[in-house]
Formats: structure tokens, sequence, C-alpha cells
């Protein structure tokens, strides 16, 4: 590897579907200079997160779509190698939304600092970062759990849904996780202390919900949507919480599936379905840093991350995830600490 | 009609699809006696409701389905005439679950007594009943509407819509009702004065909506679902709230019905769909009383209803409502003040 160069992913074409290895493009080219009152950044660790997938189709959504051509969209953790501003330094530790790239400039206003004492780096874009956050405000503040409540939580084993369950356990709640292995199901748990696992592609999620949940859902963490978030909504408790994070089951349609309606079942259970994003929180994000790094010191909160060498390795890491084949927390260590 | 029987309608069939006249019987039996600690009371207005169609439905629901050969269950005000309880007397007015019948005994459990200061008679099973307890509670406790929020209500001219939207106005918000036919139309904006109408058999609902709502939909009180419902998802404002109150458009297909899966919009636009019972309001329903009276007397809030005479047209005027022809709350005249 050139360490003179910056080797950036690029959209080449926008995914009909699963995206494949054709929709990305590796580019080099040379390490782009800061602009007077910019910093030059050198990513260590890139997030892949599902919610990239929304960012390559061509339609306005909370956020801006990826251009053709551009670098895509994604947070990273990195250090300064060069400050042309008083407000870093050589050496800074800092995330922000940099994208698939081993360089990038910035103008400092989309950076945060890291503190290495609340944990290793790459916590900085998971249990601590983005995700973690995700997981926190998610499930509190959306879910509002109440001690002895059931709450169920999808892709239960990954980045966010790991987080999910182990606060919800914090919480004194019973915890359900769906999950695609024996291998996640084992992991949710004996490791983390999962009350139930239930594998989607093997079990009839729909019976096994309803005997897992005798007295009903009163909180569901979706991750996934789709024919999971149905079986959820037969077995609802009265006054339950369904927070809507993620579809992942449904960013990868060519169309847009049809499912059946029923909203009705939102009234005869006085339930609720709210959507959220991380951003609604930000000026509390400090909060869930500190809670989630206390958890951590007292081992109370664990995590598991599925770390890919390499960004030329971001393509297939990322098709992975949207098949479900990452276990944990996906992360591509882009350099050296 | 002899005075000394008992009319009443019993579900001799379960609908299968809309319901036909002959799902319904016509049963003449003597009056009921009145037992030790009981009272009998006659009928004067019965309240024909959607919620009907579920309980007509061999299925659980957050209550119990009408049996085979059961009277239909309805609210009813009516007047005593036979008190074997020191509770009652002869003549108290009194409002109560007591079907689709002439007669009904009671003890007194599921009475409340009916202030006729608050207004009409028929209005302690319409406005000033479970119709308006709904709108009331539904659009403000759930709704939550803010001055200058946009609101839209479907079945805009019926029991619980005509009054959400009105209250809607009397709270600072633009009102959007939907409903069917050009007369609702010219009276919810022009008698009512909601801001637009809109009807959904004319009219490109989607498109509509779009144009109404330039700023996106802070609050929808849905009373029909399907594809009305999706095209308010369509046309979301940020933090928006969707009341679920019905769906009478899915209540009476026999093979439920598939719809867009459209849940991601929820994120999307971090908005809440939240169901509701009256229910849930019930220790509060003399406050939602209070203030809709109040709005009433100082002219801020009207009613329409629509009136049918006689217990034996009752299945007629329901199984018009389930098509959307009555024109406002639907009431059966069941005998003389």
């Amino acid at each position: 590897m050139n360490q003179e160069s910056n080797r950036k992913v690029i959209l080449k074409s926008r995914p009909d579907g699963y995206p494949e290895l054709s929709n990305f493009g590796l580019v080099e080219e040379p390490i782009p200079q800061p602009k007077e009152g910019e910093v030059l950044i050198k990513a260590i660790w890139l997030s892949l997160d599902p919610y990239m997938r929304g960012r390559m189709r061509d339609v306005q959504s909370y956020a801006p779509p990826v251009q053709l051509g551009g670098v895509i969209v994604g947070g990273v953790v990195g250090r300064v190698v060069e400050a042309r501003t008083p407000a870093f330094a050589v050496g800074d530790l800092v995330v922000g939304p940099l994208g698939w790239q081993e360089y990038a400039t910035s103008d400092g206003r989309n950076l945060l600092p890291v503190d290495p004492a609340l944990g290793p780096l790459s916590t900085a874009v998971g249990i601590l970062g983005m995700p973690g956050m995700t997981a926190y405000f998610g499930l509190l503040d959306v879910g509002r759990p109440n001690p002895g409540d059931t709450v169920v939580v999808s892709a239960a084993s990954g980045a966010v849904g790991q987080v999910v369950g182990q606060i919800a356990r914090i919480m004194g709640c019973r915890v359900i996780g769906i999950a695609g292995t024996q291998e996640k199901i084992d992991y949710i748990v004996k490791e983390l202390g999962f009350d139930v696992g239930i594998n989607y592609k093997t079990d009839d999620v729909r019976a096994a919900l309803a005997s897992a949940c005798p007295l009903g859902i009163d909180v569901y963490f979706d991750n996934v949507g789709g024919d999971i978030t149905d079986a959820v909504m037969e077995n609802l408790a009265d006054f339950s919480r369904l927070v809507i994070c993620g579809q992942i089951s449904q960013y990868n349609l060519a169309e847009p599936a049809l499912g059946p309606r029923n909203v009705r079942l939102l009234t005869t259970h006085q339930a609720r379905m709210e959507g959220f994003l991380v951003f609604q929180f930000t000026a509390r994000h400090d909060e869930g840093r500190r809670r989630i790094a206390g958890w951590i010191r007292e081992g109370k909160l664990k995590y598991k991350e599925d770390v890919v060498d390499g960004i030329e390795n971001a393509p297939a890491a990322f098709i992975g995830m949207m098949r479900g084949e990452n276990f944990g927390k996906l992360l591509v260590k882009v350099s050296q600490e």
C-alpha cells in the first residue's frame, strides 16, 4: 500500500436489490491537502452500518443520497495528521462522518473529540458511538421499558441489538433476542444473558414469540421490519411500544414489498409504534456515553466487534452485513492505531 | 307496535365481508322483568358505531364478540321505567351498553346518569358520549396538536371526525378533512370551518394532501386505514403523530388486505403511530364532557346527527354506515323522549 495515496470507495452504480461488488469502485488518488482552517485526518476505524444502504438510493430521505462517483458515507475514527487551524493539533483523535476512505479533510465542524479513556478507539463508532447511542436512546427514551417488561429485539447480535438487549436486562426486563444463526443465539443467551433466543431462519417466529412471551410483548426494538415485525404485532401486550429503528429486511428489495394491513392491532392493544433517528438525542449523547462506559467498566455490558482489515474489503463486508453474515458490530480497520 | 313486547335485533349469522340484512334478526319477546337489585330501562336513543362490526366477528379482541343469537352491542340512552333498587328511581335518565333493543334490564353497574342540562339526550351517545370522548382524548392526548400544526382527519363528517376537526380548529390548527361526498365536503368546510376538504372518491388523495399540506402533516386522526392512510404516510412532517382510532376500510373485507410496507417512513420522519381506546380515558370523561359542552354553548362546536326511526331499521342503517352512506353521527330513535 502506497502511503502517499488516498484510497477510497466510491458508489459506481446504484444497487438494484442487494448490493454487489460491481456497484462499488476503489479509487486511488493523491492524499487531499487541507485548506487554511482545515485538518487532514488519517482514518483508523470505519464503521459499516445498515443505514448506508438507504444513502445508495437516489431518493431524498432524512439525509441526501450519495452521488454516483462520490465516496460512500460512513463514520470514522481517525487521527489528525495535519492541522491548519488552531482548533486541532496533530495527533488529536477525532470521530466524524468522513466516509469510506483512508484520508479526509475537514473544517472541523463535523468532528468530535474521542476520549481514549472511555474505551478502545473502535468504540467511538460502536458502542460509545452512533450504534450505542441508537440503542440507548431508542430503548430508554422511545421504548420506555419498565422493570418486569418483556422486551424483544431483532438483529439481536448486531451493533445495536446486542446493546439494546443488555440495557433492557440492566433495566430489569425479560429479553428475547431474534437472530439468524445458532452461533448468534448462543452468544446472546450464554454470553450476554438474554433470556430467550429465537432463530428466525429455523424457528417458527410467531409460535416462538407466543411461547416466550405468554403475557405479550411490552417493548419491541425493531431493526428488521417485514415478517418478523408482523409476528411481533400478533403478540403485543396492551400499551406496548414498538421502537422502529431499522427495516433491514426491506432495504435490498428491488420492488417495495407488500405486507398485511395490521395497523388495527395498534388500536386493539392501545400500542405505540414510533420511529426515531439518533440525531434527535444529540444534545444528550454525553449522558449515553457515560452510562454505557460505566456499565462496561462494571462488567454489566459486553460488546462484540466483527473486524475486517483494509478499506478495499469494505464493500464485501457491507454486502455480507446486508445478508446477516456479520457477527457483532462490523468495523473496517483502515490503518493501525 | 305492541308496547307490551320488547323488540330486539340479534346477530343471526356472522357477516362475511359487508354485512347484509340476512345477518340480522328482529325478535319480539316479552319485556324482561328486572330482578331484585335491577332496573328496567326503556331505550330512547341507540348509537350505531363502526366498532360494532368488529364485535360481529368470532374473534376475541379488546372485547368479546357478540354471540350468534345474541343482541347486538350498542350504547343506549334510556329512561328507568321500573326500579327494584334504591340506587335508581323511575324516570331517571341513564346511558349504558344496553344493545339493539327496546327494553333492557341492568344491575346498574354499567349505567351512568345523563345530565339533560348538558345537551339534548341524544348527545349522551354522541358528542357528549363515546364518539365525542374518542375525538377529544384521541386528538388532544394522543395526537397532541400544537397551534399552527396541520391536522388531517379521515371520515371527517362522521361522529368522531367532525368533532376532531373542530377541536383542532379551536386549538389553532389548520385542518384538512377527508370525506366521500361533495355534500360532506361542503358541510365540513362551509359549516364547520375546516380549511380544506378532500373527496376521496373523486380526488387524487396523495396529490391533494401534498398540495394542501406543503409543510407536511403534523397530526393525522385515522378513522379509515387502508390507502388513505398510506397517502398520509407519504406526506408526513417530521415528528408527526398518527392517531389510530378506526380502520373502517378494513372492517368489511372477507380476506385481510395487503398494503405497502411503509413502516420505515416512521423512522424517516421520527413519527409516532399510536392506537387508543376511549376507555383508557374513562377517569377523565367528565373533563371532556364539560369542555365539549362549553364549546357547544359558546358556538364554537357544532354537531350533525343522522337519525333513523325505529329499532327495526337499525340493521339497514348500520349497513349503510359501513358504506359511508350516513351523514353525521348515526342514531336510532327507539322511542319518544
